[in-house]
Order: C-alpha cells, then sequence, then structure tokens
C-alpha cells in the first residue's frame, strides 16, 4: 500500500487551498523553485550561462520527481533536499545538460538554505491566502456588527446571564480579536526571510568562487539580494540558521489567527445548540446534514474552527522548544521538528480562516431566539440596574432591592409589583420605573465600543484596499 | 498542483514502516475493514445475507476510492467516513449489489464508530511495529552493556565530569528507559478498543432492527464481541465516545517511548562531538554523509530520534486538551483535532523504535576516546574519593584536601605528591594512596545495577518470546 | 515587598488540601524527611550514632527555615538542596550537634536523590488525595447513573440534538472515565520511586564508606530498601537519574485524572446554560453568587474544572520534552523545568478531584427541564427511527420518510398524521406507529451500558474497601 | 503546614526581580491600585469626594491584608477579586471610612476588570525588567562579537565540525536572535492594555451613574482614558474580555526571549563541556561549584537558561488554548487558566534576562581550546574549499580530491603531499597551494554579516537611550 496523505485526518484544512499549497508537491516545488531561481541569478550576474539556467530549468518540474522515492530517501541525511539533489543532477545528466549547468546548481548553498526558504515560499502562500479570507472575515464580521448595532441579547459570563448587550457589540469584539491578528499576521509576514549562507552561515564557498573568478563584479551581497527579491522575500541582514525568531513570530501570529476564530466558532457552536437558537451557519447543500437524522444540521464549520483552536497550541509548543535549543550553527533535531509543525499551523491558518470567513458571511441570526432568551431571566437581568438607580429610594438600600430579586425569582412574584410597594409613587412615577426595566435603556457604552471598532475596520480597510 | 503528502518534511518516520502502515490509504482501507467486518458478522449472524457480505467485501478496497475526492469532501460533516459511506454505496450500485447490502452496509453504526475503531486498527499495527523494534532496541542495548560492564568512562552532570562510571551502566540506564516504556505500552495496548455505539452511544438503531427481526437470536453484545475479535481488538464494556481515557493512555505511551529513545539520542549526540568522540554511528553507505565535506558524518539517526523527541510532547497535549475539554454525546472540534495527533505520535514513535534499534545495534564505541575522556580531568575527578577516604589522615580533614585538589588543578601539581607531603606513610603506604587514585576501584554499585537492568531484560525477554 | 505565593492566581487548587500538601514549605519538608531518614536508616545500622541521628532530626523541621533566604540562593547551584544542606549544617552546629552528624548528613548522595525523592513524597501525598476524591467522585456518579436509569434525554452530537438516551448512562459515561483515571493512577503510583544513587548513580562514595568501615554488615542494597520502606516509596530496581519514564507514567495518570474530570465538568457547564438548565451546581453559601446580579450563580466549580483541564495539557508536554533531551548522567536544565510542571500537574489533580467530588455529589439534576429539552425537537428526533421501521411500509422507503421528517419540521406539520397517510392502517395500528414515537422504546443498550459500567465500579470499590 | 510558595522549585528565576515582581503580594498589590486608581479618577472627576479616594488609599496595601485567607476563599467565585473586594469593604468599615467610600470603590468594574489589569501591571514591570536584562545581554553579546571579529574557530552543523568561521559572527548571531526577541517584546508592550468594560463589556452601570449624576461632566471614556494613564497602560479602544489576542502577542513575545536566550545558553553548554573547553562562565563565589567535587564547576546559568527554555513552550500553549475557546463574554475557565500561565512567562523572561545578562557579560572565552577545536580535524576541515577551487587542477576534478581527503584522514597522511602530487607545480605554486590550507582564507561573509548585526545593535542601541 503506497504512503501518501491527502487530508483524509484534517478536517480542519482538507478541501481548502490549504491542500495545494503547502502539500509536499508544493513544497518539494518550492524546493526546486529556489535551486532554480539561484541558477537564475548566476545566469544574470554572468556567473553560468543562459543555457546552465535553462536547463536547471528544465528539470525544476516537480511532475519529473518520483515524491515517495525523495521520501523514502529523506531519513538518510535528515532532511528532503540532499536526495532531490541527487536526483536533479540525475535528470540535468538524463537531459545531457551541460555539465556547467549541474556546477552552477546550488553552488556554494547548502540544505537549510533551499529547505528554509521553501518553507518561507510555502508561508508566503498560505499567509496570504489566510490574510484574504482573514480580511473576508472581517467583512462579514464588520456587516453583521453594522446590521446588528440596535439587536439586544443578553450577555453571558461563566455561562450565565448577566445582562442586556447588543448583538452588534458582540459581533465587534469578534471583530476587534480578528483585526487584531490580522495586524499581527501582517506584521509577521516581514519575517518571510530568504535563507542564505552556505554550509555555516558564512558563504565561504560562494565567496571563494566570487573571488577566483575575479571578473565578478557582483558580490554575494547583491547576489542574496536579488535573490530574495526574485522569489519575492525579504533580504535578511544576515542568515539565521540558528536563530529562529523569524519561524517564532510567524507561527505565533498563525496561531492567533486560529485563536480569533476560534473564539468566534466557540460561540457560534453555542448559540447553535437547539436550546439557545440564536445563530446558525448557513445550510449549504451537502454540509453538516445527518442522513439518518434529517432533522439534525450540525454546525460543522464552527467545529473545525474549534478543532483548529486544539490542534494549533501544541505545533507551536513544537516551534519554541526547537528554538530554544538550537546549537552550533545548525541544530541537531530542533530543525528537523519544526518542519511539520510550521507547516501544519500554516494549513490550520488557512482552514480556519477559509471556514470563519464562509460562517462570518452567511451566518442566520434568529431574531426570536435572541429576544426569547433575553427574555428568559425576566427583569432579574436588571437587577443590576435596579439596585444602583433605586437604592436610594428604597428603604434598606441595595441588599433590601437584592432580596427583592430573589423574592420575585423564588416566588415568580412580579418585580415591579414588590418595587412599586416600596418606593412612594411621588419619589418615583410608574412610567419612570417602567422605564428602569427596559433593557434598551442598559446598554452603557456597548454602541461606542461597536462604532470604534467599526471606526477601526474601515481605517484598515482603506489600507488593504491601497495595497491592492 | 495536487495535494498529496509523503513524508518529505517528516524525516523521523519516512522511509520508515510507519509511511505505510498509517497513510490516509491505510487508515480509509482501515475504514473499509470495519464496515466490511462488520457485515460479515452480520451475515454470520444471519442478519444478512453472504451475498450481501460479499458485495461489501468487494467494495472495501482502497484502491477503488480517490483519496483526493474523499478528502475534499471530508470537511463537509467535518469528518471522512460520512464521504466514504456515500462513495461506497455508489460502488455498490455500480457493481450492482443486492440493495440489501447497501442496506446491511454500516447497519446502526456512527461515523465515530468507523473512525475510532479504524484509528485503532492503524494504532495497533503501528504499536506492533514500534514493539518490534523496541525489543530489538533493548537488545541491542543490553548487548552493549554487558559488553562494556568493565568498561570505565567519566560520568558527567550538568554537562561536566563528575565521576568514574562504567559504559556498560550507561547502556544499561538507555535500557532501563527502553524497558519501562516498552512495559508501558504492552500495558496501553489494551486500549486498543473497538468503539461500537451508534449514534450516541445507546445502539438504539441496532437493538431496534434486532426487535424487529425477531427471529435473531443474537445479541448486540454478542455482536460487538465478534465484531471486536473479528478486528484483533479489545471488547469494550461500553461505547466511550466522550471518555477519551483509552487516547490518553496510548498516547502517554507512545510519547514514553520516543522519550525514553530521545534520551539515548541525545546522549550519542554529545558522545558523536568530535572533541568527546566517544561514540559514532555505524557507517552506512548513502547515510549521513556530505558531498562537500567527505570528512564529516553526521549523526544522522541520532538527529532523528530528538526530532521526535521535540514534535511529540505539543501532539500530546493537543491529546489531553481535547479529552479534557468533551462534550456532549460526541465532542464538537476536540474529537476531530485527536486524529492527526494521535497518528503522527505512532508515526514519530514507529520511526524512533526504528532508528533507535539501528543505532543500538550498530553503535561504534571508541574505547581510546573513553579512555582519553577518563583521564582528561586527571586525578581531580576521584576527588570526592580521596577527600572522604584520607579525611581523617590529612590535618584540616575534607576542606584541606579540596584545597589541594584545587592548587593541583590550578598549578598542574601532583595530586599524588601533595597528599603524600600531608600523609606520613606509617598511616598509608605509597601502594595504597596510590590505588585510591585508581577510578576502577570507585565504581560503587554501576556494576551491581548494570546486571540488575541486564536481569530485568532477560526476564522480559523470556515473556517475550513466550508471547509469539 | 516579599516574594511569596499562596494560590491567589490558582483558582483551580487554591484552598483544597494542594495547597498544604504541596507548598514550598511542604516540599522542604519533605526534603529535610529525606535526609533525616537516611541518618536515621544509618544509625539503625551502625553507620553513624543514635545522637547523630537525634540531631538530624532536631534540624529537620521546616519552623527551622528562613524559605525566602533559601529560594534566593536556590539559582546559585540550580536546585534548592545545595543551599539547604548548608543551612542544615549551620543549624547542627548551632544546636552543637557532635561533628559525626554533620558528616552522616547526606552520606553518599546527591542533590538529585534528595530532591526526587522529596518530590515524590509531595506526590505520594497528592496522589492518595487525589485518589480519595476520585473515589468520592466515583461514588457520587455511581449514584447518579443508579438514580436515573430510567430518566429520559436528550443526546447531542457536535451540539445538536440526536437521538433520545438516559441520564443515567450520560452519568455511567463520566463515570467510566473517572474509573479508567482512577486505575491508571494507581498503576502510576507503583512508580513513587525512592532515588538514590550518589553523584553519577554509582553509590561510589556510599559503597566506599562502607567498604572502609569493614565492620559494617549491611549493603548499600539494603540500605536503599530500608530507606525506600521508611519513606513508604517503592524500592527501585536501580536509580533513574536520566531515566524519566516515572515521571512521565506519573504525569500522564495526573493528566488523565483532569481530563476525565474536565469532561465532566464540560457537560455540567452546557448543562447549566440558562437555556438549558438540566443541571446546575448545589447552591453553597458564598459560592458562586453575584452581588450585583443576585440572579446570577455561577457554576464555578465547572469552571475550575474546565481551568484544570486547560492548565494541565502544556505542563504535562513540559515533562515530555524534558524526559526526552535528558542526557549524561543528569541532565542540563531538563530535569530543573520537570519540578515546577510536576507539582503544578500534582495540584491541579488534587484541585480537580476536589471540585469534582463536590460536584458530582450534590449535582441538582432538573427532571423538568431534561424532559423540556426532549420534547424541544418534537418527534423529528424519532425520525431515524422512524424511517428504520416504517421504510418497509412507505412508498420511497426511507427517502420518503425522511422528506416527511423535513416537511412535518418546516411547516411545523404533525408527523404521525403525514405518516398516518402514507401507511394503511391494516399494515400498521394507530397504537403501534404511536407507539414509534415513545423516546422511552428507543434507548436502546443505554441501560445495559449503564449496569455494566456499574458493575465495573461495585467491583473497583470493594478492592478500595479492601485496601483500606 | 502553611502553604506558601518562595520559588524553591523554581530554579530559573526564584532570586531574581521576578520574586518580588510578581509575587501574589505584588499581584495582590496590584489589584488594590488599579481599585485605588480608579477611585482617585472618580474624585478628580467630582464622582466622588476626595475623602472617599483617600479612604480606598488606606485600605489599599497589600499588608493589610491576610493572602492566605484570601487564597482560600479564591476558589468560591474562581477569582480572587471577589474575596479581595469584601475584605476591602470590612477594612473601609473598620476604618470607619464614609459609606460614599465603599459606594464608589469598584463602582461599575467587574472582577475581569480588575485582574486583567492587574495582571497587566504586573506584566508592565516584568516586561520592563526584563527589557533592561536584555538590553544589557546584547550590550554583552555585542562587545563578544565585536571582540572577536577576527577569532578563527570551527563551525558545526548537526554537531559535527564543518568549515571554520569566527567567534565574533557567533556571538552576532546570537545577538540577532536577541535583538529580534527584544524588538518583538518591545512592539508586544502595546498591548499592555487597561481592561475596563463592567459585567459585559458594556460599561452599563457606569454609564447609568453618569446619567443619573446629570451634572457629571466626563464620560464612562474619559474617565477611561484617565485611569490607563494613571496606570500607566495603553488607553483600549474598547474592553477586551473575549478578545485575548493581547495575551498571546504578550505571551509570545515573552517566549521569544526565552528562547532567543535559550539558544545562547545551549551554545554555551556545549562549548563549557571538558572535552571542548571553548567557553565557561565567570566563575563566582558561591554558584556552580560542588564541595565533594572541587574540580566541577557547573554552567549552572546555561542551565537555568535552558530550564527555561524547556518550561515556557507548554505555558504558552495554555495561553493559546485558553484564547482559542473564549465564549460568551467571559469565559468559562479558559481566562482562570491563563493567569498562572502568564505569570510564569513573565517569571521565566525575567530570570533568563538576568541569568542571560550575566552570561554575555562575563563569558570567559578560551582562545586556546578554540584553536585546539579548530585544528581538530586537520586539514579536511578545508576540505569544500580545496575540492571546489582545485577541482580544476586535478584529473577527476572534486570526486578525486574528495577521495584524497577521505584517504588522508584515513592514513593519517597529510592532504598537502596528496594533492602536491596530484597538482603540477607550474599550475599552483607550494605558496599558493599552502595559502589554501589557511582556514583564515575561508570565513566568506562571516565578518560582513558581523558587521551588520553590530550596525543593527548600534542603531537600536540609540533608540533605546533615546528612550531613557
Amino acid at each position: 500500500m503506497d504512503g501518501a496523505d491527502y487530508g483524509v485526518l484534517a478536517a480542519a484544512w482538507a478541501g481548502t487551498a490549504a491542500a495545494s499549497l503547502s502539500s509536499d508537491t508544493a513544497f518539494v516545488q518550492s524546493m526546486l523553485d529556489v535551486e532554480a531561481a539561484w541558477v537564475q541569478v548566476q545566469a544574470e550576474a554572468g556567473l553560468c550561462s543562459a543555457e546552465d539556467a535553462q536547463a536547471v530549468d528544465q528539470v525544476a518540474s516537480v511532475e519529473r520527481y518520483d515524491l515517495r522515492l525523495l521520501a523514502s530517501r529523506t531519513p538518510d541525511g535528515a532532511n528532503a533536499l540532499i536526495p532531490l539533489l541527487g536526483m536533479m543532477r540525475e535528470l540535468l545528466a538524463h537531459d545531457n545538460a551541460p555539465a556547467s549547468a549541474s556546477t552552477a546548481l546550488h553552488r556554494g548553498a547548502t540544505s537549510q538554505d533551499i529547505i528554509d526558504t521553501a518553507l518561507m515560499l510555502v508561508l508566503a502562500k498560505t499567509v496570504a491566502q489566510t490574510q484574504a479570507d482573514l480580511r473576508s472575515t472581517a467583512d462579514g464580521l464588520a456587516g453583521l456588527a453594522q446590521a446588528h448595532r440596535q439587536t439586544l441579547c443578553i450577555a453571558r459570563s461563566l455561562t450565565q446571564h448577566a445582562l442586556p448587550t447588543t448583538f452588534g457589540w458582540k459581533a465587534a469584539s469578534w471583530l476587534s480579536a480578528v483585526l487584531d491578528a490580522e495586524k499581527q499576521l501582517e506584521t509577521a509576514s516581514l519575517q518571510l526571510r530568504l535563507q542564505w549562507g552556505g554550509a555555516v552561515g558564512t558563504l565561504a564557498s560562494l565567496e571563494q568562487f566570487l573571488a577566483d573568478k575575479k571578473s565578478a563584479e557582483t558580490s554575494s551581497r547583491q547576489l542574496s539580494s536579488r535573490l530574495a527579491e526574485r522569489l519575492g522575500l525579504q533580504d535578511p541582514v544576515a542568515p539565521w540558521h540558528t536563530n529562529r525568531m523569524p519561524i517564532l513570530q510567524l507561527g505565533s501570529a498563525l496561531g492567533a489567527v486560529i485563536a480569533a476564530l476560534g473564539t468566534f466558532g466557540a460561540d457560534v457552536l453555542t448559540a447553535s445548540r437547539p436550546e439557545v437558537g440564536e445563530l446558525s451557519e448557513q445550510r449549504e447543500a451537502g454540509k453538516g446534514g445527518s442522513s439518518a437524522m434529517p432533522q439534525k444540521q450540525n454546525p460543522v464549520r464552527s467545529v473545525l474552527l474549534r478543532n483548529a483552536a486544539f490542534a494549533s497550541p501544541g505545533l507551536l509548543s513544537t516551534l519554541f522548544t526547537a528554538a530554544g535549543t538550537a546549537v552550533d550553527e545548525r541544530p541537531d533535531g530542533g530543525w528537523h521538528a519544526e518542519w511539520s509543525a510550521l507547516r501544519e499551523l500554516a494549513r490550520l491558518a488557512v482552514g480556519a480562516a477559509f471556514h470563519g470567513s464562509f460562517l462570518a458571511n452567511g451566518l442566520n441570526v434568529n431574531l426570536e431566539a435572541i429576544g426569547r432568551n433575553l427574555a428568559l431571566g425576566g427583569d432579574a437581568v436588571l437587577s443590576e440596574r435596579l439596585a444602583s438607580v433605586l437604592a436610594p429610594l428604597v428603604p434598606g438600600g441595595k441588599p433590601a432591592i437584592q432580596a427583592l430579586v430573589r423574592h420575585s425569582l423564588n416566588e415568580d412574584a412580579s418585580l415591579f409589583e414588590l418595587l412599586r410597594k416600596e418606593i412612594p409613587e411621588e419619589d418615583l412615577s410608574d412610567d419612570a420605573l417602567r422605564e428602569l426595566f427596559d433593557p434598551a435603556g442598559y446598554l452603557g457604552a456597548a454602541d461606542r465600543f461597536t462604532e470604534t471598532i467599526l471606526a477601526e475596520y474601515s481605517a484598515r480597510k482603506e489600507l488593504w484596499q491601497s495595497q491592492n
């Protein structure tokens, strides 16, 4: 039986762009891209011929490689680049490429240069995809926040009903987390750095080559810059073979994205419970249904967001352990542990952003259920307000009022009536008292906060648009 | 570009049995095996026909499925069984199977039954493979411990030279961890349980079917038992849809295996450093070499053991998070996060045991380097002994002797001479004093401990042999 | 400002026995206990005088030490035993103890011996406390399972209503996880091993002492055994300085306990939501209330169980990382990282078992809410059954019935009437059809599973009682 | 036995500023500071009297509270603020403070406001301390990098000798990680935000109060701003009760700091091994010594850095899990799990920066050992260069040269002589050939990279100085 994975056990990202952007196939293609770009940069600098570059380009197609074979050779040198390079050279020979192509190939580079850079290319694509879907998620949440600025609902703490709020502010709170994560991801994307240092981070071999090739007018500095530019990566100030901070910043930002979406999904899961019923995922043909139980509509996308939120923290911890124990000029196992963990984090982020975007842009808001739940606790939900406003008017002050609240709850008695009896009408009219029972009058700064977050979103959105 | 993985980023297990035993292909085959076994059990109980079973068997070959398509449909219901079942039914139709086959297929089961059980099948195989290689690792380590019971070497604490010990006891210490982990894994393998509960863990649908089929003489209890037996899994006392303790026990044992091998690998890495030079991995063609630097032989297998040791703790933490937050009759995301984490742990264990076995059975022990390092600290390495034995004979006791040790180190003076000056020959002869400088006389219970561990190994080994 | 912690930020275990059983004070007392027991063992073997043992005993009270000072000296040698030993010797001098007491103190031991063993003593107590409360939790859950074997309730998967079950089976499922974890903890408690190996695990210094003291009839083997017995710990076959498997087994079992209780707490949290209302924590004076909102009763104990379930996986991962990277004869940082993580895990387990026990033994079950929620989905909740039983009787079979279910849900039409129209009365009487709508008739093996778990509990309970 | 901790099991930060800056005592003082500042802000806005503020200030001293009692009450409401508030009110009564003081106290606030804000105050101090020591670490490393720009040493990959490099570039590489982490920490410190939202993040109670107090000219917006300013925290745009992104950014940055120092410590540990001997920690009285083994000097500070590097990833994973599962308007357990994890991360960062600073500023560089190790591999260390430069001159090219290298290693033959035989002197003079064997000529861009990092350090240092 062959040994391939397709995402069958990775529901959180299977079927999304993560699969094609970050598969082994995509990663090997990225390694090939780095090698080909490097020969191209050399050719442009006159360090090898255009034919060499052309020949290497010919072997830089993943289709030409047997990835099962490649994987099986990976443990020989503890990384995949070493056997890949061998295979590339075999193909060059097979293609009757000039020997100089083989010499120019991988010139002065080390396997860590290629692997780290290829991972950065995979990350660049998955980060971009994540950003796009995260921004679309923000659009959806902003729409919800705006649309529901006046939608009263119950706010809960520690699972219990507490006070009224607006559904708009709830959506704006999700939005605020998404915006924070989106900003962190953008900052982190500046860490998408080329790795270029040669065997031990000195570029000794390349510099020797340039020195011998006295005609060369190009410095190793310039060559690195051109390679970074060609690959669309940051030009690093220096190799970072054992300085794994770029990996940590990127990993942390991806983890933050997943967490921001996880908390959104967690709230939708709660609100989708039949007893709560405030929210439901958009029904889509073939999604979330149960054939045996047609009444059942699973909140699949929220489940997947939670799946991602549970899976990412452990992966992130692997990156930090690896970074904090890196030794010498190349780590002795930590580096190797980064690869899968980092890619899986990126995949989860792509998957989460994809599902989050759908969820945010198609959420059904059940106003009836929201109203019903708000009313569930009766007038007691405003007890904080009543106690605070009426304390001066009721003998015994706050404690007396709180006792009335409890009495009302236990005896199912009207809190209005109980309070009415205690407060002379000359002190407070019926209307004024009744007004205190209106949850719409006790929303505090909910709308101001919503507006603030929406303004932040708008400013951010303008920036995104200006980037395109 | 297609979306398949082959282990290119998973050096720690690529190229080992993990690839074929636990690929998506293998997992899907396991799901098919569970479904087919279930229909077979039904047929034997007269609950469906032999033709039904035969028909389902025909569609239970993973080769008949497009796993890319399957993966892409996985997020629809947040698991792969739902679309797989649809595909199975399509194939039954395509094969012109009797309608009753489709009815018998998956009768009374739920997707969690199939997925959990299929994961258990994958685990059963990977655990067995791990056990085999772990036992072979133990053989190798026991051989080293036995062979080097008299090999003196330096013991180190916090990286520094401390006292003499034997290399045999060092190997026996690795062995003791491997034996502990092996025992834990065997205990955990009793948790390889069938999952069988139907939609909500009541088997209601199956029981209804049996009740309707009044002729049925078989109880759901018996059917579950037969299914477990057929699949080679433990017969559970009850469904464990949200009791994830079996997963935790298995995951912890796999993690322990990886850790036990990790500490072995960590010691080999240190000892392989050119400056230390006490150990080296067996040279194997095509392994660990560097074409650019032929003098360099990387301790590849130890690097891979360390890779596994770094990668597993985060995965294990995911399992515990998922288990501790499971809700309702099926968890809402935690269950989904288990799959990849558990499989990856199993893969790392297979890979680590494979490389550990090679390492243990082919380790080169450089006696010259071991002797050189033991001598590196000179006589000071026995200062604990000298201070303790000679304290009564030297004016000033221990502190005075320690001062002499420091003096000897700082001035590169002979400690023997310094002590000789302080101790009258009538109190201690030259020979007796000289004898105190022999590290072979200060090994304490090292050999007793080695023997004890070896005896434990022998007893254990007898048990393994009796199991075969 | 002084630097002491009291549990103010550790709500999950503050105020429980964890505080006193595992505080720094308790740990330092344990280190003192180990040192004192060791001198006592020596005295009994005639290796030092009874006066020596008496003198050491006098300084083995934690009250005599300034723990702030001790803590501040801890980094000097990277552990607390080194400065503690210095302080002990100062106190011996202050007490005018015989010099031989100071010599007997810590004879042949190393700081790792004392620290590992003291941690084992702390663990022994916290594990015992956890076991006691876990068993009490099991008692409570068994009571619930037994009492509610006939209590119908709705079963949920992926947050959605699925099929009927019994609340008894639900409680039995919690119980099954608790029993599994309890067994694992008992097995792991066999790993509460004495650590005794001297500087590098050879007991060289002790053996030298015994050799010099030719009169000594006692072997180091016997001395270790007696020390283990005196401390109530397992007699290890050999030192385990860098074989950290005992730590992993204990940590994993503690983590399993926390997870088993976490899933119980998670379900109670859901069921405590006002909209669900099926369960509530026992009201206790001063617990869970909100002064500002008297209507609010927070499910505090469940929140604390969840707190523990979230906090433990990361700690466990630290133990595995440390174990998998242990080097030499004493690890260079990993050992040090174990201490806090292991203690915190033990504390969380004590806290979780304490709160779990209260929760299980005082849970309010709201039968009205349970009934209301079961009825919430109307007849559709039995659609699986209807489709399966009636398929042969309705033209179009299962799909037709499922369409009727959807129609009934969308149009709020009576499913009974819709089906009645399709099925001739001669095929199925009104009574027989109506019976199919009774959830009590579709519980499958729920009660059998409950009974099985309860039987397992009873057997286990007998064992517990026999142990006392 | 009382239940206090002093850091006895936390060698990585015990005895550093972490103890006093983040103890429970310090945290409770921070909660008191927030409450006092809030009444002060009210007083300044005319919302209460100066006497009220004065009275609250009188009870805002941690010395007046029994923290053991407070801790024991913490589980009652699952946080420490609730019982603290009760105690504060008792003290106000005891002090005969005006009733209005008690009313102004905690007005409109919720326990999460106080706890989150108090944690931010603790973080602000620990972050500042970390930054200071991190910058001092950078100073030390920059000094090393500058001083050793010409110090040749061997570079290693996967533990094996690879090529020459400079010790200056090695130090600059550590510096680059420290600078990256320092920048990340500074960015994250912008997340030190006030939390102010009232029971459910709407400030409803406060707004009601302001509305009733019609004379009030101050908005809740302004009041929050003034409170933030008074406490030295960022003015948040809105409450972040369930948007835990600020916690994740801070935690990630602290984790990055610990990792950057961990990799430095890991290298020092390796280089401190007696067989390597290139580096040693500054000897300090009472640190790292072993009384029994005076020859032993443990690299204690590096061990503590590694301790921190192992302990932090699990804690960070807890923060991400908690953030990704936050629900409602206050999380039901995740929030509670954050407190200890976040504080412990901060403590580890303070401890690591403290020890890192000492280490970087007092590292002994053993030039003799560095030279010896560089020479250890003989000429083979330059095989990459020789193969590359001499390939055109030797029949058989690179492979032939590599064969000579192997021959030289196996037969202990002079590589110079072997090559000399192959290359006619007219093609390459003796001098020219000999020059190729000089490691100083094969350093590539090592010095350029060192210079670049040092320039980055200088620019950064200027910024730090401008901030003071």
